[in-house]
């Protein structure tokens, strides 16, 4: 364990505890997603390793919601409360120093004590990203979803528009047998954008069900194809079953972009 | 071994041989760089193995020049002879489906017999991508050298241009005992531009030296974190003696852009 000694120090001198809000980037490819798991290698649990090498202690650290295997953040955020006053980029350079290069901590700040990252979250945006022409650069491979064959980014949209508002989306959540009270989210907006080969889903809401984000660029993916027609998007939502018309999107292509409070 | 049918019977009609231009992208990290060498990975390796799978024949595949260890490419070019008739199209799709996916084919032409990747380019561009900020973002580890220390990229550009032109180069390559006839080249461009937390660092010429790219790189970043005056260029040329102040730059910044013919 390293331990650095004027953490070590400061840790006898204060006895307060004091509580940051991180901001976050990782590359998901090498993680079993964002959670704690026993005998894993997660973001989680890279993160509480860096912090007790750093303070001698058992840091929790809260997300604004957990990511799955293979899911990249480009904006995570979470906080955390250590036993001991630093300033925001001591813990900031600490951290990046003890962390793997697939995780880096873009800011520490002081917060009041009552800044909670999951729970004054407003909203999240999440990014898919989707390389469409025939061959990939091997150089985003681990970045995007490769779809060679040319999306309808018109179609697209005519579904994404469907879909934003306050629904039941028991259709586009990849287990609906899970214990939730409601499967009704409120999505924001909902967008894709073309750039060149590159075409990008932009979600936003103030709550995701669980792998809703990647069955939405599932669906959207076959819209663009032309597997699936956009007026069809109001049958699925109101079937409220999921079905072989909803795929869940492999976990590359999507990131957590952005957290609002 | 894996062979396409239609491989086969084409063989057996056609005794010709017919040359093709490929253009091919590839990320260097797992690779002991371009050249075939017994019992490890090399991009020309993986590649010849490809085409054996496809033709049941050993192709040679020549390049317009090696790349070392960890040096991608955004656009390398090589020739092969292919003792059957194939479309550029079925060469690139049968390529692309036996490589694995951090070497890509991104083009395959029919070329005249005589054209040669090597002896016809008549220059070549490489870059080389740093990442000038404090904390590099995970997503662009294997591709950008970090330097967080703000680079002046103005001074950088002085004694850049003081590079250009026909010189004797022999204090920015790596290894001036390698037998070379001679170390004179023709840097015909070189410059560095900086885009928001990224410096590029642009060189074209029609013969680079042993790891001369990744010298000047070095140098260069060098003369911009201000350990050594621009002025100092000339000094420095005219020792002919590689010295402390030209380090090799790593090599995961470097990508071979493009040749020209």
């Amino acid at each position: 364990m390293r331990m650095h000694t004027s953490a070590r120090a400061n840790m006898r001198r204060n006895t307060g505890v004091y509580r940051y809000k991180l901001k976050i980037a990782y590359d998901g490819s090498q993680y079993f997603g964002w959670q704690v798991q026993p005998g894993k290698r997660t973001i989680q649990g890279q993160l509480e390793n860096a912090f007790f090498s750093f303070t001698g202690q058992h840091i929790k650290v809260h997300a604004s919601g957990r990511t799955d295997q293979g899911v990249h953040a480009a904006g995570q955020v979470a906080h955390v409360d250590v036993p001991s006053r630093f300033s925001g980029q001591s813990i900031e350079k600490a951290l990046n120093a003890l962390l793997d290069n697939d995780i880096r901590i873009l800011q520490v700040d002081r917060s009041c004590a009552t800044f909670h990252a999951q729970k004054n979250a407003v909203s999240k945006e999440y990014r898919y990203f989707i390389w469409n022409n025939e061959v990939m650069p091997p150089f985003l491979r681990y970045y995007r979803t490769h779809i060679p064959q040319p999306l309808d980014v018109e179609c697209m949209n005519q579904a994404a528009r469907m879909l934003v508002g306050k629904k039941d989306f028991a259709s586009f959540t990849a287990n609906p047998n899970r214990k939730v009270e409601t499967t009704v989210r409120h999505l924001s907006a909902l967008s894709v954008k073309r750039k060149g080969h590159e075409v990008v889903i932009i979600a936003r809401s103030d709550g995701f069900l669980y792998k809703m984000v990647r069955s939405i660029a599932g669906f959207l993916i076959r819209v663009g194809e032309g597997a699936i027609l956009p007026l069809e998007t109001q049958t699925i939502l109101r079937t409220h079953l999921r079905t072989a018309k909803v795929q869940t999107a492999p976990p590359q292509g999507l990131f957590l972009w952005h957290v609002y409070f």
